[in-house]
């Protein structure tokens, strides 16, 4: 190790103390380190490796307007009554544009914010597809050492990105709301597979006993091994706290199902290849998009576009040259 | 050449050759090839790259719900009226597990079904993250070298693959339908960036006007240079076919604007760039996840799980690895 990078690593590990201790503003500034795939983040994954492992890791998705941030707010609440420390990340894969990641719903948060065992962050994927599976995971861990108990995962949306994230998680909620076709809509997007419990939002809306039936059939449809965990469904009226008592009790059996079958290893095994896979993934694809004024690939896709030449030899030779180039 | 590999490009030849002369059995197969990344894929590809470049493609896209197969329908009887062969293709990016892909949605074509000037097909893309960006430009490929005119591209969801699929598209259609909030969403998802056409379908339901003018100002707030194209807002009620002659009449206006602009090559030589790029990419991908039976993978991730090692080291000794073996 060079003394820069033994620098480096006593700076992250100073860093990582003081978001242990309580300082937001030294979390914060990991956090960003995350989101900017900035260099300076490996030294600090290498110093918190050994802290992680301990958070409990939630997550929620459902369309846009099936309440999950009320949701949030009320489950940051009920953690709270039980005085451990809770961490908010909340991903908008859909922003690959505008980078304003659900900020227009952090007020609801309002009440946690003056809170020092709450953290909130909001987090965009800036348009990289696989942008989000390289930050998530990554400020999951930082949150993680930084002693949080509960990790709520928030995601907007309803496709890949949603699945994705979910894989994230040790339990996972999706929400739907009445008379929305969510049912319908989760189902489609492959939902169904990734949810560990269900959460009927808006429940006091007309059309939510059809949601919970029609999500009960589903569930009964599904293929499902001996000892396999069948999703329950929870109603909940977010807004006004009702069924957030009974959505954690459900969240604890599940927590204490995992572990008892063995699934929170599985699971978090099956993270870590993930996440490794995707570093390594967006490690090549960096060498593959060429250095800055790399005309090889502008080259190549003249050729295509024009039809001299093949997409798949285009990108041999594109391979060829990067696997010459990296050593 | 091998005498294997001239036999499989011969064989390729062959198929395009029917596919052209309007063999619907031999553009599917040669569809099924792109669907399933087959190897058999390669020697068609490069038989059929100096054929391209001569369709039009057109991208649809919007929420589930907004009436994108009943336009894609009145927008095919439209193009058959000036007696051009119209290719449909169907992406569904938020089916990750099903593989059933919009077929329900087909029942509303069966008016073509029967029309050799018409080939349909849907396609799922499999729970890959990046495997639309591969197989939805190769499936457009072999439909133009089959020579169709125009080419609809069919696409559900809201997100970071929409937004992807619309890079394909020569001209991007964003459908919303009123009192859906759908404007809000697209705005939120970064739509309003990638379309060229708004599409108010459903007009004749409460809330167009409204919706109408959220577009509207939302146009009228984004930043645009001179000579750039600014989105016209076209309302149809596609069930009935009204408002799609006008609708047919901004696509070939979009089209000249591509043509007098310069943007159409553009456009192409980037679309040819992430084709070439998404190839590469799985090419590595599928290096880095490690040959059946290869461990390496599973061992650095328990390594990771257990907080012994961060995931950027694991990823580099993975990259490492695959370095290795690849020559």
């Amino acid at each position: 190790m060079t003394g820069a990078d033994q620098a480096a690593t006593d700076q992250a590990a100073g860093a990582i103390e003081r978001a242990r201790g309580g300082d937001a503003r030294a979390l914060a500034r990991l956090l960003s380190l995350v989101e900017n795939g900035s260099p300076g983040l490996r030294p600090v994954m290498t110093a918190l490796a050994p802290l992680t492992g301990q958070a409990r890791v939630i997550g929620l998705t459902g369309a846009p307007g099936v309440g999950k941030s009320t949701a949030t707010a009320a489950l940051v609440a009920a953690y709270r009554e039980r005085e451990l420390r809770v961490g908010v990340l909340a991903v908008d894969p859909t922003s690959p544009f505008s980078g304003g990641a659900l900020l227009g719903d952090r007020v609801r948060m309002q009440d946690h914010a003056t809170d020092p065992a709450v953290f909130i962050r909001s987090m965009a994927t800036r348009g990289h597809l696989g942008g989000l599976s390289r930050a998530a995971p990554q400020a999951l861990r930082v949150l993680d050492a930084a002693g949080f108990d509960v990790l709520l995962l928030e995601t907007v949306g309803v496709g890949q990105a949603e699945v994705e994230v979910a894989s994230l998680a040790d339990t996972t909620l999706v929400l739907v709301a009445p008379g929305m076709g969510d049912a319908i809509q989760a189902a489609k997007a492959g939902i169904l597979e990734v949810a560990d419990i269900f959460v009927v939002n808006k429940a006091d809306k007309p059309g939510a006993q059809e949601a919970v039936r029609d999500l009960r059939t589903m569930i009964a449809m599904a293929q499902r091994g001996a000892g396999e965990w069948k999703p329950p469904i929870v109603t909940t009226v977010a807004v006004k706290g009702e069924g957030i008592g009974e959505l954690v009790a459900k969240v604890d059996a599940h927590w204490s199902w995992l572990d008892s079958s063995g699934q929170r290893d599985a699971r978090r095994r099956t993270r870590a290849r993930e996440e490794i896979t995707a570093i390594a993934v967006a490690e090549l694809r960096q060498r593959v998009g060429g250095l800055p004024g790399d005309s090889r690939l502008d080259a190549l896709a003249d050729r295509v576009a024009a039809g001299e030449l093949d997409p798949f030899t285009a990108a041999d030779e594109l391979v060829a040259a990067t696997s010459a180039r990296q050593d």
